[in-house]
């Protein structure tokens, strides 16, 4: 079997670790026992490009479980976490990925992973989608799947286009994937990875959060929960009146800049932060992105008028400016919770992906069925996701009684009798 | 003109009140004075069952000014304004209701609304919309709009019996209504129902939230942001999930019963709090409604098993149990906020009624290239609305520069450049 | 017996409203047994200045079954309830006060109440122990009790020029009064009074709160808790950094009054807002007062520089100013909570009246051994409440075993063994 | 100079460090640089035993400018950062610590910390103190300076029991120490300690604090802002009275173990959490501490009861219980916030250190007109260091004219004015 890591010594700490997130991972947890029962995926190649942590291995094990064949490459050179590459290649997927890989290896990587001729992709930013439709021919490739609000936006891109050439299913507009991965999951690994790359102050610290979709109000949510008082940047009229309903203060870019200590992109769009903004911003200011690719804070032209550069703390960079003013940049700009911290917890990511193995099993099954476009995830994949983890849970819920269905069918039932 | 209120004397106080009302109305005050100037609804009859408060006066008068023939019910008996209905009246507007009208007027009052023989029907619970349907004919009507949740579901349950006569704009779906009236108005004025209702101390009290959806969450939110503690009850797994993960507890009613000091409904469902619940609850516990019909507490069970009832305060009745307990029900199991309080406050409902003013004009113009089924707002409207309103508060957004609207649909761009 | 009220015949209403009140004041019900049976107050003449409300009723009565004689006259000329007053009267009451006498009444009916030649004085603003001191001789005073912030600094400036006569007990000072009532009976009364008085929106207002003691952190909270954003203005700088650790905005007056929406003071201290402020607001900004006297904002210089005034709502009046700007103040700027709303729920006033009560029976024993100064209340009375209140509520606490109580009396065990 | 560490080879990095914190300490900054300039400590020896972080060294350094010859130890065996200790030495300061260092190392650096014969010890946790009290002679140290709630508690007891030999100045205790330190820095650190030991989802979690003193109503609120919902535990009734009315749910411990997801303790006390706790837990569940000493978890009893342990992450150690089930123990039972996380913050411990930095000062000038007691914090120290914060945070208060001084002297002046 190929692969291509840093060092092998590592499985059995990353083994560990790996145990540990599917103690918190119930719903794949039986998934994947339902997968070898039934062999689900016996006979079948898969390649995924994720952020390669604990949670990532409890999926790749579950697919492995049911019989596939899995490669394995990173979607982000700094979020790879060595010991549990090295524990995947122990469980006999390829992995081909290390942590801080440059540019070149790690589209170097994504060849590697495809190089086995996927039935199905997995993706995190439809890095191996585009590199596919880079290719003259899909290949055997019938289906993928794609997590991320970015990564959706390209593969819709490319649809618009008729460029498409299989079946995407979106599992990030999944209720339970994206209400609950993006807002709770980042939500929380953000703060976590703002705190560990500089131990800052958020109480009566002022954080402004460029983006008020699922995630940015995650942010927002829990930066507020410390103590924090929150800025909300937004371009869309109606996310922009929930936030200030929520109680945040709205304002342009240009005016927050002036009064931020912590400044949070979360917007899928690129140069959020660029140097109209840097030119504005007080001394200390620390710049955090959570998007999913490194474009959000414009990074080349910081560097370009920075006099001088200086690694403070592990992710916390000193870019100094000619006049003397300072500003640090966390992560090189990278996912600050996947980069900083560890990515969103097992418990968030039992959710989406456990919809990821059951939208798996569905497009091998039903792949013919299905136009080349980008599709929702099945409502009955989510609902079942969402019982299970209920009852994993030990939550119960009420249900509709005979009279009560009949009522919610009816249209005479009104004020008068 | 005819008419039937309560007072045409208190219309001087009705004009002064609809006047405070209109202040924190900007977007609907502009779109009035543009109707004025365009003559929108000039030769049109609109008929109207809605909450006669204040804000609907801000509505009426903005058809009115358009040029339109108004006739007004009530969508509810006890949340009728009397000084409202005189100053409307003052203002040519056909107004039938009165406060506390028993429920043989009411049914006769929206038969007189119907009277003029409407081109539109507005609606806030579809009383009309069914009323029109239990007649042979439809007559000139073309068009219904509908506000509420409820209301909907009704006419979308006429719309799957293919029973549907016309196009039905289902208002309560759009952005800018449900994420703002449902959430943020009923969430303050279910409180503020509660409070004047019994000025019962929140902190620390135990509220029970039956309901985790738009309105739901909104009264969860406001109670916690009163110090309650707040416990979730739920059908629907994914709602519940979120509930949780928003920081409260989520029980069955058949356990929450037990340990409520204060029930809320909010669901559209009938009969969610019965009789296995009263059996469970503590002494003093206190019911309220903020569902738009008065099923979702049964007090019909609940008046057959009390030994006494009594009013103790203005929309404070006690039902005591023969085993002594006493439980407090609000408003008489209907919408605490609009019968106890006010409704939504005028800046909420300036987002609303904005709707329904612009699917009025919509409508009136488009309805016959439109199917007899139930419709979104056009997405042009909500988004005018929501940009007005920012407008009017003085917020300023961001906007993408011409490279940003590129990278938006592009999708070559990725982790490798 | 004498007396001096609106009507008689309001007594029975008064009467199931206060039924309503005690049934969420379990502690104060447990006192007033107690009194009943040892006729704790046989013999004894108090006089009282409080807000005549359905709670204030229930601490009345507790101690009228004690024994005691009881004059009781307002502490403020608009939180009167005229039923309340005649239902007292009806238990024996001497009652001088109804809704809206005018100040020269006022001052009338606070000499009724001490013509009874009290030996205890109840106050609360310090009303009646100034008018005492404003007497030749104190007749057979032997002791007051405050109740509020405001009149406790009376109490202490009076002391410190040696001009108090008697021991006054600040029951304002005690933990299970100011932690409690101040911020959560104030906090929720004042949200509530300004809802009533205006049916505003609070999601997304921006709300000024002047003073961040416990009252103000109440209200702050609250308010936030409701949707708003809060500003905070101050004068102490540990409070100052406090409210910005708690994440709001602290700003001085002259630049908060440009952003607020509403205003609320809750200092205890005169001209909080005044002229310099009124001239920069925004037009329809909303001004209220939490604090025990009119006098935090400068109402005669609102009503001065004021083209027009006119009445819109109940305890809502419109201040036009020449400019064409309308301020808005609520209750004529005495205590919104007392005024528009209905002062503290019973639930939290049951701690400041158990305190009360059994500071009375305190005092009239012990008076002989206490200094003519401000005094705490006794730390046992104070367990004794907040132990009767976790009680009622049923609420357990832990309990330190033997080997935790030697713990905390050791100094030896440190962090080597 | 003497010393004792790990590593001076990492005194560049820790160097780095330091000028972090420093950059976030402008109140300490400032004090430093005005003991520069006056030579406040020429000639004394400062014997410290403190938490060895980069906001330690900060305050050190302060001295240190000021003159002082200055010796450390660790106030905590698990809390000491090596490159701090090595950038120290470099200053002149004797270190004599690091990281993991075994009890009996532990207690022998205290000895060599004071081998200086310091005429001032700065203590946290009491055990400089306590060490003194140990020996026959108090040699030439005449106060010292406690940080810690448990410390001001061994200080006392000593006190008490008539043994103490000098001054002891309880910073705790002052309000620019404890209100925020204990509060927003354990609260924030905590929460940071937890996340980096377990990645563990805080959305839904239950978190039982075992505290409501300021630290754990720190924790609590912190704990809410991150989505958890959190049951307090408590021993003293108006704090649990607080932790209710701010919508807490209050239970004993042995009710809160079985529905607890993660645990904190915070309280002082010994075995809060113990055996017949861990035999009601539920699988999985989480324990850490915060507060000073590793005595409040019973850590011994759970070792002897376990029949497996293993190190599953760094700082998290799983116990196996016989019948299955499995306990995670946090940081060893230590402070979790200091051990797994970084501390407190500079930005708070620049509070906390300007005060322990002038009460050196003041103690050295004062001490022969102290008492052999536990001291507060001069007033006039707290609020300097209050204001200077706000100055450099850059937030302006509202101050007093002369007829609101004049009003807050008077007691005149009431409602009828």
């Amino acid at each position: 079997m190929d692969y291509d890591i840093r060092d092998i010594a590592l499985a059995a700490q990353g083994k560990r670790r790996i145990i540990w997130a599917q103690q918190h991972m119930p719903v794949l947890s039986q998934l994947s026992a339902e997968f070898a029962s039934e062999r689900s995926f016996a006979g079948k190649r898969i390649a995924a490009a994720l952020h390669i942590t604990t949670e990532t291995a409890a999926l790749l094990m579950a697919l492995r479980a049911g019989g596939a064949e899995v490669a394995l490459c990173a979607s982000n050179p700094l979020s790879t976490r060595d010991d549990v590459c090295a524990a995947l290649v122990e469980e006999g997927i390829s992995v081909y990925a290390f942590y801080g890989e440059d540019l070149e290896t790690y589209g170097r990587h994504i060849e590697c992973a495809l190089a086995c001729d996927p039935h199905l992709v997995m993706d995190d930013g439809a890095d191996l989608i585009v590199a596919l439709h880079q290719k003259p021919s899909r290949g055997s490739t019938v289906a993928a799947i794609e997590e991320t609000t970015t990564g959706v936006v390209r593969a819709r891109a490319l649809a618009e286009q008729k460029l498409l050439r299989f079946p995407v299913v979106a599992v990030n507009d999944a209720p339970t994937k994206h209400y609950f991965d993006n807002r709770y999951g980042t939500g929380q690994n953000t703060i976590d990875g703002i705190l560990r790359a500089t131990n800052t102050l958020l109480a009566g610290a002022t954080l402004v959060a460029a983006g008020y979709g699922w995630c940015g109000r995650g942010v927002a949510a829990r930066a507020r929960g410390m103590g924090a008082r929150v800025i909300v940047c937004e371009v869309n009229a109606t996310r922009a009146l929930e936030a200030v309903m929520d109680g945040f203060q709205v304002l342009p870019m240009l005016q927050a800049a002036e009064q931020g200590d912590i400044f949070v992109t979360v917007t899928g769009m690129a140069d959020v932060i660029r140097n109209e903004h840097f030119q504005r911003m007080k001394d200390g200011a620390i710049l955090a992105n959570s998007g999913h690719f490194n474009v959000e804070i414009d990074i080349a032209t910081l560097a370009d008028i920075a006099s001088e550069r200086s690694q403070i703390r592990e992710h916390l960079e000193e870019y100094r400016l000619p006049d003397g003013r300072k500003l640090y940049l966390l992560a090189q700009g990278r996912l600050v919770g996947q980069v900083a911290a560890e990515a969103s917890p097992a418990a968030i990511m039992d959710l989406s992906f456990a919809d990821q193995a059951l939208c798996t099993r569905y497009l091998l099954q039903e792949y013919e069925h299905l136009t080349p476009d980008v599709h929702d995830v099945p409502a009955e994949i989510d609902e079942r996701v969402a019982a299970l983890k209920l009852r994993a849970l030990g939550i119960e819920l009420d249900s509709l009684n005979e009279q009560q269905q009949a009522y919610s069918r009816s249209w005479q039932s009104g004020t008068v009798a």
